[in-house]
């Protein structure tokens, strides 16, 4: 059975993740039943990453067998026209080889944090940043971030239910950047603990509005527990923006 | 009473337009009873320009005149809390003279129009662009658009139902850019028609497909008949970015 790869975006306002769960909507069953009703046969996805409730994707990567071959524009239009009524697209789907794993064969995953900084609530990026009404001092955030990089026990920015067995982890860039009226954190890895960005950004948000000296998330990250990191941001900031693989 | 200058963003998806109207939601009945509860006084807006139905707005300007003098920061604020329920945000209040009218003081109106150009259909930007999943030539639309540049009767280009006296117009900025999966084309004046915007866009996407030769953009503009000019291109695409005042 032929394998392809499908890149995909959405907006997870109204889904509870990624992952499919009884009674609620998610990303997984909406993508996976049009992909079945494309092929016209019951099909599973596996994903790169799964983004928890609210939080966004414009480049996650999940795989597929399919009984016949496909064409890349095919699959596009195809399993498209099955998700109308979603805030879900793909946005190309190419054929790889079969030891390809969305999950396992990931070497980088990267995701952006959007906050919107300024007086005025969100209108129009309303659900997709963060609304912070007060001054944020982007250079302290960004000596903070640069405390962040590098292979660390990340025990302290993760979540209590995080079910990875290791809390080491490379995290190999985390870039503070003002772009208009919003402030773009963007990180990468080759994987993240759960809830690890947020808690991240929710970290750099004390030192950026004062609350937190530097040597707070030295601190932090040493104490290697969950209470001695910042809050976790919420979920609407966040975007997976792209996962990639070895040539 | 003292004038104050609203500067405000909106998402355009869910209301009929600036406008009031009977029995549809519009932003300017939304707006009016945030500043008539803000200020506990039924209060009149005036405003820059009355964008359509679906039409968004990152900068539109409205004026209105209070019984009592305000705060720039409470002003924000204060109205603010009271669009909880809306896509609708003050950006900033600021004082302003008796004699500025957001309507009339207006020098130049800036909008800018977004085309997303993939195969795959929009969800994270869904409701802010216009989806074209073809390919487009950003070359050709750059030389129709430097035709209607300048001082015009714009006949062709202007809605049936368009009410200003006058079809003469002089444009300012046509221009069209690629940014990543988007054509932005933004556009200056000190007025437009009525659906002079969209219809200019959708000539210029006649253009870029391939459909129309530059010949038959300089033909339209000749006709002075909104026939000869090309579609009214959809609402959604089109946000007003700023309103510019003499200093």
């Amino acid at each position: 059975m032929p394998r392809y790869k499908l890149t995909v975006e959405y907006d997870g306002t109204a889904y509870a993740g990624w992952q499919r769960q009884a009674d609620v909507p998610s990303v997984q069953q909406a993508l996976e039943e049009a992909v079945s009703r494309f092929l016209d046969t019951p099909t599973e996805l596996t994903v790169a990453g799964r983004t928890d409730a609210g939080v966004h994707a414009s480049g996650q990567v999940a795989h597929f067998d399919s009984p016949r071959a496909l064409e890349p524009r095919s699959i596009v239009l195809g399993i498209n026209s099955y998700l109308l009524q979603h805030r879900i697209s793909v946005l190309s789907g190419e054929p790889v080889d079969d030891d390809f794993h969305a999950r396992f064969s990931a070497v980088e995953r990267r995701y952006r944090y959007r906050i919107l900084n300024r007086l005025g609530k969100p209108s129009l990026a309303m659900g997709q940043v963060w609304h912070l009404p007060y001054a944020i001092d982007v250079d302290a955030m960004r000596q903070a971030a640069a405390m962040l990089v590098g292979h660390h026990d990340f025990s302290s920015f993760r979540s209590p239910f995080c079910q990875a067995k290791s809390p080491m982890r490379t995290l190999d860039v985390l870039d503070v950047q003002r772009v208009g009226e919003e402030i773009h954190i963007e990180t990468a890895a080759r994987s993240f603990l759960h809830n690890q960005v947020r808690i991240m950004v929710g970290t750099l948000k004390e030192v950026g509005r004062g609350k937190w000296p530097l040597a707070k998330v030295a601190a932090a990250l040493e104490k290697k527990n969950r209470t001695a990191g910042g809050p976790t941001a919420p979920s609407q900031g966040l975007c997976l923006i792209s996962v990639r693989y070895p040539k």
